[in-house]
Order: structure tokens, then sequence, then C-alpha cells
């Protein structure tokens, strides 16, 4: 693995922003940018038969990774998978049904259950691995590849719960009755998600991002004590850097707005956030110490491409003028605060990307002028 | 109506602790207190038929009203009704399928629908005021009777999508895309809102409560401009005393604790808080100006009686010891950061209420001693 080698990076500018470096203009990535949105992504998982389908055929992961580049200027890629692939390599069979949202097969959800999950074989995880590094050389240095997971809280809801919830009742039950139960079910989570990150890092990801999708459900005081103390065992134990080059760590906890502190002091590059959050205000909480990307609300995408483009100013302008020159500073990398869902237009997207890209070239230079 | 009298009250600890006043407890009750938790309240709802017709019937809607009360030290009672009686009056036709959310017959989607609406004859929601004044009847001065609403957003969102909603896509397209429609509707809203309250009021509610049950989806912005302003515009117009006694108003964004401080400007008396939010902090942030209520955890409820009080307890504690003495301070009323979960073990409540009475007393001791 270690011999590997790939093109060199022709557009750093996502890494930089990560990095809190200057850069000429605001990069910018989708959350789940490659999606049903996309009728060549819907075309490709037709082909593969299903979700799981297309994410363990690495031919098919390659592809629909690389098929919003060719759409946008997009400034990085995501590797195509989804958050629960740790789980599922624990035995615990994650299925999607058409048109719903992940399902295990078994659930967590006594002693004897927690008792018998252990961090599983990366072998298992293998397809993710060469997924990233297939796609890695697709990219051919076009732009940086990210890796990612679910965060342990995250993992342990859809673990115990099964499948998505509305009100988290089994998950929290399990949490408030049976906190050593829970504690353990989120150390095993935290040690596999470090593992599963790294070997993607080996594999090729430039950087790695932990989706803490649920942690925003959680009472404060059990969020600092369940999602966020889990997180930072994870980043605690990530590769900082690979084959000589930084590995920038991207945390985003979905309505995690009012733990915005307590995240700054987080050992990793960048902080998401979600639309909740005002990005000035956000600035001058935990600007001097992270990146911070973010935050459109997905659904602006159904207004009128010049609609789109006032509310991409907006948040932009919101963040105001990142860093310029040399040394570090405030970074903005420009992202939905959640998803792009499968309704969006796609034609509306690309209104989206040329305004972020102009704006922001616009305002760096407004300042210098 | 103005020649209406009721009994004395007894226990004046939610009024005083809305108004910021001393008591020598902490005062408490639960959203959805009357609810499908209760065996005697599903008995009720199975001689009803229906949801509606449980809240439309006055002497149902008394009995189980009152039904939590005599289970529980509760210290006030809140109107067995919907948040979404007023659309209903507007003809959108509301309903309640078994086990499912509400409904809407009709949706307010385009120009013509938003044209159409306009604040609805008052006694259209006649069933509710004669609720009211049964239900004060009935309560013969034990607690005080909250009367409540939904906030104009949070109708907004049900009129708009004609139920519940995952991502409010369609409500957020049309504020995106047609701000003039959504104004249009949240003004009609508002208005409508004010007078519905003001004539529960008039029959006899003791404080009222605006639930923007949904105010916490929108973006930054988004929020001050399509909730908050509308929410601003409801209490403007609201009755401030009747018969001479002063009505609290009670102000919950559920998920708004990021805009805490600027909910603190509202003109209300409390202000409502989710699980989510640090109670010490909230109020050192508004704690001057505004009663706080909430926030525990619904799902608390589902751990052992014990590990229930030890909740409450950090819950009562993270707030601190309330004002004390002449004048007004800072003030907290209990309560959860949400509605009752519907499989809630009924005698869990009784270690909550017991706790928060013996807890909340005994701070105060500790610091006069």
């Amino acid at each position: 693995m270690s011999g590997m080698s790939f093109a060199p990076l022709q557009n750093d500018r996502f890494l930089r922003a990560c990095l809190r470096q200057a850069t000429d203009y605001t990069p910018l990535w989708l959350m789940r940018q490659a999606g049903r949105y996309l009728p060549e992504y819907r075309a490709t998982r037709a082909k593969a038969g299903s979700f799981m389908g297309l994410a363990t055929n690495v031919d098919y992961a390659t592809e629909v990774t690389l098929q919003p580049l060719d759409r946008y200027d997009l400034d990085a890629a995501i590797l195509f998978s989804d958050i629960l692939t740790v789980p599922d390599a624990m035995g615990l069979g994650l299925s999607f049904a058409l048109g719903e949202g992940p399902k295990f097969e078994k659930v967590v959800r006594d002693e004897a259950a927690v008792n018998a999950l252990a961090v599983p074989d990366m072998n298992k995880l293998r397809y993710v691995f060469d997924a990233v590094t297939s796609i890695r050389k697709a990219l051919n240095g076009r732009v940086p590849l990210i890796g990612f997971s679910g965060s342990p809280w995250t993992l342990a809801c859809y673990m115990v719960e099964g499948a998505g919830s509305d009100d988290y009742r089994l998950v929290k039950t399990l949490m408030y009755s049976r906190p050593d139960l829970m504690h353990r079910i989120l150390a095993v989570n935290a040690d596999a998600v470090a593992a599963y990150l790294n070997a993607q890092i080996e594999a090729g990801a430039q950087a790695v991002m932990v989706f803490d999708s649920w942690g925003g459900v959680m009472a404060d005081g059990c969020f600092q004590e369940f999602s966020l103390a889990y997180t930072a065992r994870v980043l605690a134990q990530l590769h900082r850097t690979h084959q000589g080059a930084v590995i920038p760590r991207i945390v985003f906890t979905k309505g995690g707005g009012l733990w915005l502190e307590e995240m700054g002091h987080l050992d990793c590059d960048a902080l998401g956030l979600d639309w909740t959050v005002n990005l000035g205000r956000a600035r001058a909480q935990v600007g001097a110490h992270k990146a911070l990307q973010g935050n459109l609300d997905p659904n602006v995408l159904f207004a009128s491409p010049e609609q789109v483009s006032e509310q991409a100013r907006r948040v932009l302008d919101s963040f105001g003028t990142p860093h310029q020159g040399e040394g570090q500073g405030p970074t903005h990398i420009f992202n939905l605060g959640h998803g792009i869902s499968q309704h969006t237009p796609p034609e509306h997207v690309s209104a989206l990307v040329e305004t972020v890209h102009a704006h922001s070239r616009a305002m760096r230079q407004a300042v210098k002028r």
C-alpha cells in the first residue's frame, strides 16, 4: 500500500481551506453530490440492482463518484458509500429497501448483543478501500478525494433502533437506563471508525469526515458524554499525515450549533455546520481554530436559479471575506447544510456552483482594492 | 362573557413563575400531559371514536384535560385540543388517521389557494372556547388553565405540506421561491392565531402558549423573517390582562436554542426550551427578561424511576436556584422539552413530579440556610 502513487493534485483549494490557508475563491462540494437527483446516477443504480450492489462494486462506485464532477466545477470528490458500512461489517446486515432508508437485520438492544460487538476485521470493508483507490486513480489529480464514516453515536443510533427513527426512543432508553452498555457500544464504534478511516487514508483518501448526523437529537450534557467524547476518541487515533501529505479531518454534527464552542476544542481541522447556524457568529466563536464548512439549506435548490444565487451569496456574505495572504486564518468551505435532496433539479446546482465561485472571488478582490 | 366568574385559584405557582415571581417550589406541567400514555385517556378516546371527536366534544375534552391532574400533583392544566384547529376552521379539513399524525384534506400551495385564505369566523372554533370555559369550571380553582395555538409558521408548514414532513420541501420551496405568498399566509395566520388566543382568554384561559413546533427547521435569517416576526405579530395583539388578572404569554420554539437571544426580545413572559439547551446558559442569556420553561428529554421517562429522578435533578440544577423574595427575578417552570411519548409508563411520571417538587424546595432551602 505504501508504494502507491497517484497523479499530482491540480486543485488543492479544498485541502488548503480545510487547513485554514488562503485560496483565490471559496471551494465548494455538496454532501451526497453523487446521488439520485442525477439521471446518470439513477442509470448506474439501475444496473447495480440495489444501493449496496452499487456501493460494493468498485467500478460502479467509481463511476458514480465522478458523475457530479463531470457536470459541475466542484472542488472535491467524496467516496460513494454509506455512513453505516462499519456496523454492516460487524455482522448486523445492512440493507436499503427501495425508496426507504437503511435497515439492519440484527439490532443491538441487550447486554448479550452489546458484549458480542467487536471492531470488525477491516478485510470485510476491503470493497470500500478498493473503491477509494480506484476513485483516486480515476480522479487523476483533478480534485481531492474525501473519505468518511458515521460517528460512533450515529452508528449506535442505527444499531439500536435498527433503522431511522422519529424519536430515538430505543437508543435513548438504552442510554438513560444502561449508560454502561451505551459506553461499551460507543467505545467499540470509535475504535472501529478510527481503523476504518485510517484504512481509507492508506487507500488514498486525502481528507476524512465524520458524520454525526444524529448528534443533535441529544440533550445538553448527553451530547458531550455520548457523542463528542467518542468523536474525540476517533480523532485521537487518526493518521495526521500520509506519504508526506497532511490529511484534514472534518466533523459535522447536524443540529450541533449549540455546542459549537465545545466542538471548537476537538482535535480536527474543520467543522461542518447546518443551515440553522449563522456563519458570522460561528466564525467569531471558533473561526480562530477551525475552518467552517456549510451551510445552505438544500431546499433553496428548489427555488429559481436567480434565487439560488441570491441565497448562496447570503451564505458567503454571512461568513465574510476569508483569510487572505500567508499563514493561517478563518476559512470557509461552501457546502449544503445537509445532503442534497433527490428531488433537486440538476440545472439549479449549476447556478449554485457558478455563483459560489464568482461571488467568493469578487469578495476577495473587493477587500484587496 | 365578561360576566363569567370562576372559583378563586388555590395554586398560583405556575402563573407566578411565568411572571418571574418567587414560588416555594418549581412548578411543573408536561406538554401533552393529557394523552395516550394514560389508560383513562385511551378509554375516553375510544368512546369519542376519533381524535377530533374527542377535541370537539366539550364533555370529553374536559374529562381528558383533568385526568392527569387526578393522577399527578401538576401545577397547571392545558386545554385538550390540537395546534391545528385554526387552519381547520379556515376550511382545510383536519383529520387524524389512527396511529398517524394530522392530515389536511386541502393544501395551500399556489397563489389562488393563498388568496382564498382569511381569518376564520371565530364561531367555527366555538367548541374550543366552550371547552375552555367548561374545563375552567371543572378545575374549580385547583390550578390555572393554559390555552394554546400553533405559531403562524408551524400552521403554515402543515397548510402547505398537508401533513407532517421529513424535509419541509414543499413549504420551504414556497418560502424560497414565492416569499410574497408565504408572507401573506403568515400574516393571515398571525391575525387568526391572535383572535383565537384572545377568545380563549375571554373564555377562561389564564395563560396562553404559542407552539412554534417547526421554527427550528429553518435557516438562520429565515427563522427571524418567517417565524419570529409573525410570533411577534401575534403577541402584539394579545390581551395583556383579563378581568383584572395578568395573562402570561409563553413562546416555545422547538429547535430554537440558537436564536434565544433574539427570542429574549419578544414581548412575552416565558420561553419554552427543548432538551438541547443548557438551562444555565439560557438563564445567563435571557433570564433577566424571561421565565424559562423546560426541558427534560421525554425519553428519560423510559429509564427507571431512580434514573428519572436523577435526570430531573440535573435539569433543576442546571437552571440553578430560582429567584426568591420580593419583586421579579429568574424563574423556572419545569416541563419536558417536547410532548410526552405515548409509550411512557405512567408510574414513571409520578417519580418525576415528586422529585421536581421535593428537590426544588430543597434547593431553595439550601440557599436560605
